[in-house]
């Protein structure tokens, strides 16, 4: 099932202890459909300048990536330049060029429409809406965001995270959305605005996912890293986090709570898979069998019991 | 099977964002014997000064901690004070005062130098080798340490772990200890000076295992955290999944990699259970029962799919 894929696709200069890059593929759409069309057909809305590499424009073809939806504009392709310091940690961002991003309205062709998955990577939230608002009935939505638009964007934020399936966010992001160090108690903030289920996202140390539901302890998940040694460049590493996740459940259709998690699972298998090079390299690169290899890999570091056979039918609830 | 541990016993001030306490029931040693003690008997090898409480030596003689290992010095008890910010990271400490702790020889009683179990909580590790020493065939030993030893008292340290079975030592500790940042590498120095496994434990982001093994991923494994909502005091949580761990292990004497994992999740589940309330007051009430059911949840929350059937023998295979 196709996934339509909105947000930036751009040129980054990259820093890290390892290494460095200039004027590669980069941007948040650019990650997750790269890595999405492993899985399944991706349809891309994005804007590029005149200057942007054809050679990107051919690979993106040469992938299930259909792109109708890719606007080329008069002007500069965003560009962002950034550092990771010893840790690894957040990137500190050198500079952003918006170029022809700054006046970008997505404009999804009209069969693209009915794309039944739809993942809005960090953009202005704004701009998320009226994604939403051309859609026709989409099975399944999510977004991602981040702190700038928390601080600059409040209110059209949380309209649109309370418009989607899935809210995607950082573990520094919840607590900041939701002004509460304690992260559960901030989970349940973002899933009081109406989505299904928020995945928070925690870089190294995994992820979590909280749904609405009856019982408290079924309604999280713990999903493990899978650790990487060592960490090349961490940039893109949430958005092909959502690729897999997004993917997995595109390419399974199983939206029950069990899918979901392995869908949480396939996120961490394709992360850890981008920051083992810089920027897409790896994902380029990348297979559904080298996928399928660490998915069973990440079962077998994280086994440790027997799931209680009575909970085990709780799984098949589908969020939708 | 008995449990021999050593470490500090004292008396603690505690401040975090949630409250505060005075003068209760600390160290090391206290929070491991009054947790462990639920699994199986406990020998206590420590010292107090003559301030000591009684009510705390009552509570010890009430659960299976055999006290004959407590000395009781002319002098005062071992005091620490300690803060936690928001963030509930690392404890800043206030105030140490070793008192009688300071010229600490451990003496193991004649009948508990047979302990099968031997747990070295975080001291001079010098005197954790003196324990060693003592000791004859014990079945499994493990220790802890800190961030002072590597930095004061390496040689005897390097040796200390090189004599166990089991070294335990936070994230940040593995990375200065081998002076490495990459977290798996640095694991790999530790594991070269002859332990058959290291637990790294991340606070609420859980704790790794590894250990020797022909396959470099069977080697590995994730235990996740049992997320706490909220964390009221942090001070021996480590102290608490070394209790969960051993006392598994002992109760079980599952000695299988499969049996170590179980024992990781143990300690994630009775350190979850420490952290909710200040010092060793919530493990004070905690039942062998309360764990059990929370360990059943952390299976359900962390489950995502099968283990592949070709792996499960593994998990058969011995540390010792």
């Amino acid at each position: 099932m196709t996934i339509l894929v909105v947000g930036s696709v751009g040129l980054d200069d990259l820093e890290t202890p390892l290494g460095t890059r200039r004027n590669v593929l980069g941007g948040a759409c650019a990650y997750f459909a790269t890595a999405a069309s492993l899985y399944t057909n991706v349809g891309m809305v994005a804007v590029v300048g005149q200057d942007f590499p054809q050679e990107y424009v051919d690979f993106f073809a040469s992938r299930n990536i259909d792109l109708r939806g890719l606007q080329i504009a008069p002007g500069k392709t965003f560009r962002w330049a950034g550092r990771y310091e010893k840790s690894m940690g957040d990137a500190i961002t050198l500079d952003t060029q918006l170029n022809v991003f700054a006046d970008f309205h997505p404009q999804i062709p009209d069969d693209l429409r009915d794309s039944p998955f739809v993942f809005l990577a960090n953009i202005d939230p704004d701009l998320q809406i009226e994604v939403l608002q051309q859609m026709r009935a989409p099975r399944l939505t999510a977004l991602d965001s981040m702190n700038y638009w928390m601080a600059h964007k409040r209110a059209s934020l949380t309209r649109a995270m309370s418009m989607v399936d899935i809210v995607l966010l950082n573990e520094s992001e919840v607590r900041l959305y939701a002004g509460d160090e304690n992260l559960l108690a901030a989970a349940r903030t973002v899933l009081d605005l109406g989505p299904r289920a928020l995945v928070i996202k925690r870089g190294e140390h995994g992820s979590l996912l909280l749904v609405h539901g009856d019982g408290q302890e079924l309604g999280l998940f713990v999903a493990p890293a899978y650790p990487v040694d060592p960490v090349v460049d961490p940039t893109g590493a949430g958005d092909s986090f959502a690729a897999g996740l997004m993917g997995y459940l595109a390419h399974s259709r199983d939206l029950s709570l069990g899918g979901l998690r392995r869908a949480m699972a396939h996120g961490s298998v394709v992360a850890s898979f981008t920051v083992q090079g810089f920027g897409t390299e790896r994902l380029q690169t990348l297979t559904l069998s080298d996928i399928e290899q660490r998915y069973r890999a990440l079962c077998a570091l994280s086994y440790f019991d027997r799931m209680p056979d009575t909970l085990l039918d709780v799984l098949k609830t589908t969020i939708k």
